[in-house]
């Protein structure tokens, strides 16, 4: 897998990501789109929101801040692009911390066709249903990283998408293959929004190769935790507000060939 | 036209702006709002949008992330900017993308007069129902700028409205006098929120001279982009998050003589 | 009172703080949240609003951007926290500008108990129908001070909530004790989301010392004072972009100890 080609192409091709997001960290999501090639649009109301995903490249679905009639917009607008054959993320912020919010996820899942689904490991546990038996849900451990994975790959082929847990490593996996990506570092959790910029750089990626949300979300949380790494050697004495601006600077200046440099990741 | 005198003024008067806009680009438009001396409120309840409209100088009317009941409340504040001879500021963000957005863009533009409409080529050519018969709506060749003036005149007089339309070079028309501003780079395009921050600002300067949304415009124009060239100039080597800031930084700094200086315009 | 042991244990304990919160700031919020050690969640659903309040430490309720539903969804949170003894603060931006702003602000205080009431002078002058008989609302001059605490303390005995006043100094009194800080710097009004950071750092540290929201508060303004005027120092020279990822920087950096040295305040 060649990751720095995934980088060129979404910088070539500038596919329009459609986004029903939260408020919170839309902003850094709109940002981190453009800043590595490709366009954001954010539009959610019912009235719009299916015309909206048809005309785009890929759809970003995050319950951040949901609500019952932001919901029926993520369905409308998923439903479009699952017509359209336009990949579709899901992003189960916060998943597990409320009935509402399990219920409202179940019933997005159950409406449309997800190419790929992003979560912290507690987030995608909660989500498919299941329990890890383990001390903790961190994914550094040599054993949970293995227990985790194959969860993962249950999840993968229970729900016919690519799945992602972020973590120290981030897994993906589509149930038959496996990437984990070393890049990124602790500190991009001192920041709101790491983990829906993830997200939106995965649709970015996935709009640019339809055909292969693996290789689109392997190269999407490289990119992520690479841009990460880099901001924080640069700007971490500054400070959280200058890291995090940083994080935007090296999205913008990352090529596909600083990408090739500085991916580490392991197939398996 | 001294643009200088017109940011002067607005230091001095600290015009309290009225916003009705998305969610996306809220915080840096509030934040150019504060930087140029003006005051921002952003408020959408129907219950208050135009009491808060009542008592403000100037109201901004941003359909970014529009649906149906925040339309109503931009008709209600507009309709009390009206009555009260408050300049209306309308960014048809999107306009051409989905018919929803068309066709509240238009019930919007039936119940409200406006001082200025702002956007960029192809959301003025839509919003007017206009059609160009050139290669694509870049305004940056001599040809394409002359029948774009032309259009820009032409929805001036039937919109009773001053018009610009963003881009290499913005124009900026009342339908009678005309105005090139050159000021600007293209890396403003990669960070989201530069056209909304040029409505605002718009906003701004109409607010503390709202006998001249001409004037107000072409100078909020000039303003923008005059600090977007210093910040690339001075971070673009860093990358678009500190451009972002650095855009916010040099809007703050920027005084009348130091506008006066780098302003590059052409009246016709 | 030992302000720096107040910061070292927020940091220590991590505390989950709900805000209902208003669009424009909300990712300052969480950010500023996220550095002094706690963690944000945003969520406004009338659906979950009360069950994310009850596995929160503290709530934060802001009426910048309000509308009827959210203030529903405030006031089921409200009471969900008052129920779990969980403490409320709340930031009645805007109070005094529209008569719905009045009457939701009021309402919310009906329904649900403070724990704290933070706004500036105009804000809470207005929230509690008083009326100074002074030159003005500014907080700086020495007669003024007097009578803003004097009233401070009467409405902090009338609402059984700690009231905090932000000026060029910040009143803290729950009646009885009373501290003035007097870190801060005025630049600190030109950047959006000043006083929302505030009442979110409140919330964070409420939320490690429910059993004392007076020094909670106290602690909270000073930390969001030195922050300000610390980068100011430093980053006021490039202006307000950088500024303002400075404060953030500072919240981040800052410790017990660095606390301890930069606070100045006075009880009496």
């Amino acid at each position: 897998m060649e990751l720095s080609e995934y980088l060129d192409r979404v910088r070539k091709l500038n596919p329009l990501v459609h986004h029903i997001t939260n408020y919170v960290t839309v902003n850094d999501c709109a940002n981190a789109c453009l800043a590595v090639g490709a366009s954001p649009v954010m539009a959610d109301a019912i009235d719009e929101a299916g015309d909206m995903a048809s005309i785009s490249s890929a759809l970003v679905l995050n319950i951040g801040t949901l609500n019952v009639s932001k919901v029926e917009s993520m369905i409308e607008a998923g439903r479009s692009a699952n017509a359209g054959g336009i990949p579709v993320i899901f992003d189960p912020v916060g998943q597990g911390a409320t009935d509402f919010r399990n219920r409202m996820a179940a019933e997005i899942m159950s409406h449309v066709s997800m190419s790929v689904v992003r979560g912290n490991m507690s987030e995608i546990l909660s989500l498919g249903g299941e329990h890890i038996h383990t001390k903790g849900v961190d994914t550094g451990g040599a054993v949970e990283i293995r227990e985790a994975e194959a969860i993962a790959s249950r999840l993968a082929e229970k729900w016919k998408a690519v799945v992602v847990i972020s973590g120290a490593s981030d897994i993906v996996t589509d149930g038959k293959h496996h990437v984990l990506i070393h890049n990124g570092c602790p500190q991009m959790s001192l920041i709101t929004g790491s983990g829906c910029m993830c997200s939106t750089l995965i649709g970015a990626f996935c709009g640019a190769h339809p055909e292969d949300p693996f290789g689109s979300a392997a190269a999407a949380m490289a990119v992520m935790g690479l841009a990460g790494e880099r901001a924080w050697d640069k700007w971490g004495r500054e400070g959280l507000g200058h890291f995090h601006m940083g994080i935007l600077d090296e999205l913008g200046r990352m090529t596909g060939e600083s990408l090739a440099k500085g991916a580490r990741y392991e197939e398996n």
